[in-house]
């Protein structure tokens, strides 16, 4: 066993004429270097810690769109979109880990702003290669976070095509997403080489000096996930029976208020995954009250969304609507996610409440324009997330800005500011160009998927299938099988049971 | 690039003569003064992870609520109780953020120990404005959590006023109990200028030098959204058809036991968010063994309480009843919620398992009183928090209470001890008047509240609206549409669908 | 108010002859010696933090088990299954706060690698008692960590005997198991002196001096819960009806698809903290790239686990079965559980394809033989617990066994690796008596015991009850009783409501 006080003394008594005495001052005063490499360790444990147990949170958002998405389409074709939800998991991390995270992180032979072009299947040995925090353990908690949030775009764009899309067809687009097209938006805005997004820890960014925030993904995962959902419902077409012969919509209520009360609420928990842990580092001061702030202002604007449409509902249909209240604590979430980190509680409440109109008004034209979106998918996540990456160019505060993106605020180089806080307009103008490229793209391209497959004919079911519902047609049976009057198993009723 | 190692040679030099070497041995050898500050650092964001993700925990058991209560009642009530625990949390985040924080924890310029004058909209900069934990990240995370609590104990009523409150009133006491009752009790117990609790970190408190013991809210959560149902519950009446002519009651069972158990199994997971998340640091190893005991005596009264009503209800009626075993598990973990940090396992079995007897016995009372409460919230939380909070004073441990209020032991300081370990009863006397004054601040306040809407007409729906179902007449339908025989929405029927 | 500086200088200035200027230098310089304590003390509290939050998730594995059972059963036994789950967290808690944990970890007058020998009622303070980590705030959360895989080890047989067993007899094996059966498995295998697993933190191991590898027990939780089931539903018999006269089966579809794929998703995300959280310690950079490394692996061997049980299903029977997709990703991680923290992402993605096949497999063969598991758990859980053992034989990194048991790789001492890198096989051979030992003891004491019972005449219900099932026979009721065409209550019903 060795004895550090004495390897103290021994080191240094030579300064001290070998005068043990003397030596032992110091070494019983001051702690020894290795204390700091044990800081350096355990910070990694904690950012570690921070991500995963984050990550976690993001995950379980799955158990909240699965019950979401079943609870607001018809019975029959519960299965399907259950299975859905559970394979974006399942094909997200293949697609992700074996080509996604590479697009999104990877900086290989020659880096670009447009497309990462290493780390495919997690080779992190290459050369250049240096993950996102090679601080925080190599990396694997990074990717694992990440792939939480490649999971949810993926998973967006079910509740759109619901109740009517091909199997196979998703399979497709589940891949597609999650391997190239949100991985690009991810380098885009979050990788340090990203032309558009304004970067950590470095003191520029590409676009005007300032770079487009979005802190958590209003626009690199809702909109990306709401646009393919769009592109889908419009190539798809409606639901039978949603509009009748003069154009009007037909109600098709969901078959289980608590199963989308149960999603909703398990979103919400998530939330607190998906705002919260995309600081990535929490070993700062700073850092942790950018942690603390994006829980404050995620709640608020979920709660001012929640009111925002619940009240907008009641004064219209003189009923208080459960799903309603259900979508504006979402719209809430899904508007404050680009701004979390940097805006005050009282502009989340305001996000959030604008969100809430922002969201009704587009349902309202959806439904004039007879596109048939059963989870309202591409309003919630593609407008409302429209809406929060242009509120970011509003009322991020500067202050806030410098905290979270690890710059100097007292240093003379450009930080952005909002608009209303007297911002110059270049951080409004990079929000823009943010939303109208990631438009260009995922629309863009998913459209294109969804028209081939489309001539191709494996866009869309039969008329049969869709009238008996895609349970009993894709996949076996039905999704629910009561005994005692609740719908007894044909198979156990013959046999006496 | 500056080399910290150069750098620190070059400081130290001149005490050895300008002998580079000899500095080099000192700089080699101990960790340089900065490390102290990265360490601070670092425990901030582990505080604030702490914190944060408790919250969270805490957060989840809305979920749990939300299925218990929908899965405990009939189900043409389904969507009024769901959308109330949704927008028990929307309502409390924004009543909470305006007026209750500040209510429980602001510090003005009149400090007292009744009630919070300052922090009102998160205003923290005003001056002697200081957060529970400055040293945590600048406060944001301490309102997250605090939020989470207060959106506990307003959702807790729901069970009791359940199938027959109108929502206007709903909304009225949502946002009365979050904005106002509630934090006031907070302020007395949790609050460092509180006259009621045991003050953490300091060497006295005010009531007896003792204080309340009231760790994670036993009484602050529990005892007020119980109590607030109690009085709910008796002034709105019971369910038309609980009792017969004679006064009998009649059976009324909830509509989903499966929906029971996962709201028991949620709120069972979400209580390792409130009750270890309460000792609010867990930067130091003893802050940790309170958390990790808390850990241990919530998992222990839980089961105790759990397998106590089980049994007991075995016994009664010769069947394994389910709901009672949930009902037990619960009312074990309010049991120990006020102790948690400060007695021993054995003392948590014992904990629960009187919780569970002390839940029936208010349960039988009730049903003789012809009080009507549906989810047994008023039994469950009012009186068994009362329980917990009697118990700290039997059984919380000297050295337990050390640990958990940052006190020295070894110290000649008061250091309250529990009646049965030899206290002299000033702890116990606290816990009694803490019972006694929480009960007259909340029953009494809701009392009136409740008379108020009453004379107004604006408490219960009318005979025929319950006769309906609160979801037909209220929300806009019914919470269930099933196709395939299990009750087809009739508009697709009419499309042929 | 003391002042650290002059503390410092008044301390160090004899050094420098009494010059206070000098000694201001050196303390401006150093961190004191206190930084390291604090550090220390940091540290326990990260370590707290990582368990504590891990158990719970660990923990809401049941809610996850819950909603599987019920909605994989008829709906006339669900509350029953129901109940079990629940009472699985209670008798667990009991019993290992009792004995179980003294049989696990606790090291009494005779340590043994057979089983433990104190720390019985967690009475900590006897002699030689050590906590596992005691380092981690007192042992504590440990305990918390450990039962939750405690509870989990004994609720996974209560799918396999569901639907028919006595509810007594479930009562006698919960305790049995998580008192006694799975505690002696857990000191073979992850105690210090356990005589079959690889030690951490320690030289050498006792079998071969390689030990068997099973990092979150796929061993020691999945086969044993899964070889309880294996005994439970050989010794029960198959459900009536279940084989027709000819002994071919007859489906017996489960009453709710969305409790299937909610129970999945719930368990997906408790294994975040089920795998993750068993590294035990987080504090440094290579435990936490270790913890990081098992989110990533298991992830992506749920995945493969998916896909390759969909994928089979589609190719024998034409429809994209979700029940398949379901056990594919539980499979994956049951399979990935064993050897998370060693393997590679790529041998993950083999594990967890491979395991779907064994499951497929096993599952065939069950139905050969008339064996009726109605959640195929011992295929699941025993099986695939097995192959998982097994593979971390082939594929296990020598670096990566480093990393997470705290060997050092550049030493001279025998580090175990895979096989299929060129291990000598010791490895290999330890995993083969793992499997098999573990068999031999689970398998053999529990059919002993569901054996003793059926002599008894308590292990199962009778044939009327069955018919009926066990929700009104045994629990007073049933699980649903929907209002609105859905199954109203009958004595609602008399009271023309």
């Amino acid at each position: 066993m060795s004895d550090p006080l004495q390897e103290c003394i021994d080191a240094i008594k030579p300064l001290f004429g070998d005068d043990a005495d003397k030596a032992a001052v110091l070494c019983g005063q001051f702690a020894p270097i290795t204390v700091g490499d044990q800081l350096n360790d355990a910070v990694v444990g904690l950012n570690t810690l921070y991500l995963t147990s984050c990550g976690a949170l993001v995950f379980v958002m799955h158990a909240g769109f699965a019950m979401l998405c079943a609870g607001a389409i018809r019975s029959k074709n519960t299965m399907n979109i259950l299975l859905q939800t559970v394979m974006d998991a399942a094909v997200s991390a293949i697609a992700f880990y074996i080509l996604g995270y590479g697009f999104a992180y990877g900086i290989g032979d020659k880096p670009n702003g447009f497309i990462g072009d290493a780390l495919f299947g997690l080779a992190r040995w290459a050369p250049k290669n240096v993950a996102l925090n090679p601080a925080a353990g190599d990396g694997w908690q990074n990717w694992f976070f990440q792939w939480a949030f490649a999971a949810t775009a993926t998973t967006i764009p079910a509740g759109a095509v619901a109740e009517r899309l091909n199997f196979n067809a998703y399979l497709i687009y589940s891949f597609f997403i999650s391997a190239f097209v949100y991985p690009v938006v991810v380098h885009w805005v979050w990788a340090s080489e990203g032309w558009l997004g304004m970067a950590r820890y470095i003191g520029y960014s590409h676009l005007f000096r300032s770079g487009m925030i979005d802190f958590a993904g209003s626009g690199v995962v809702h909109m990306t996930g709401g646009l393919a959902g769009l592109a889908g419902c419009i190539m798809v077409g409606p639901r039978m029976g949603r509009f009748d012969s003069n154009g009007n919509p037909v109600e098709m209520p969901g078959h289980s208020a608590t199963l989308v009360v149960l999603g909703t609420v398990l979103l919400w928990f998530g939330w607190y995954g998906f705002n919260p842990g995309s600081q990535l580092l929490i070993n700062t001061a700073v850092s942790a009250s950018v942690v603390g702030r994006a829980a404050v202002t995620t709640t608020l604007a979920g709660a001012a969304g929640c009111l925002s449409c619940l009240l907008t509902a009641f004064f219209r249909h003189k009923a208080w609507d459960l799903l309603a209240g259900c979508n504006g604590a979402l719209v809430g979430f899904v508007s404050i996610t680009a701004s979390a980190n940097v805006v005050e509680p009282w502009a989340a409440l305001i996000c959030g409440l604008m969100g809430g109109w922002v969201f009704d008004f587009v349902c309202w034209v959806f439904l004039k324009l007879r596109i048939d979106d059963p989870l309202s998918a591409a309003p919630m996540h593609a407008f409302c997330g429209a809406w929060g990456v242009f509120f970011a160019g509003l009322l991020a505060k500067r202050q806030y800005v410098c905290d979270s993106y690890g710059r100097d605020c007292d240093n003379t180089y450009y930080i952005p500011n909002g608009l209303l806080y007297g911002g110059d307009g270049r951080l409004l103008a990079s929000q823009v160009i943010g939303i109208i490229c990631i438009f260009a793209w995922v629309f863009g391209l998913m459209s294109i998927l969804f028209a081939v497959m489309k001539v191709l004919k494996i866009l869309r079911i039969s008329a049969e299938e869709e009238q008996a519902g895609l349970d009993v047609s894709k996949h076996g049976g039905s999704a629910y099988n009561y005994d005692h009057g609740l719908g007894k198993p044909e198979k156990a009723q013959a046999m006496g049971l």
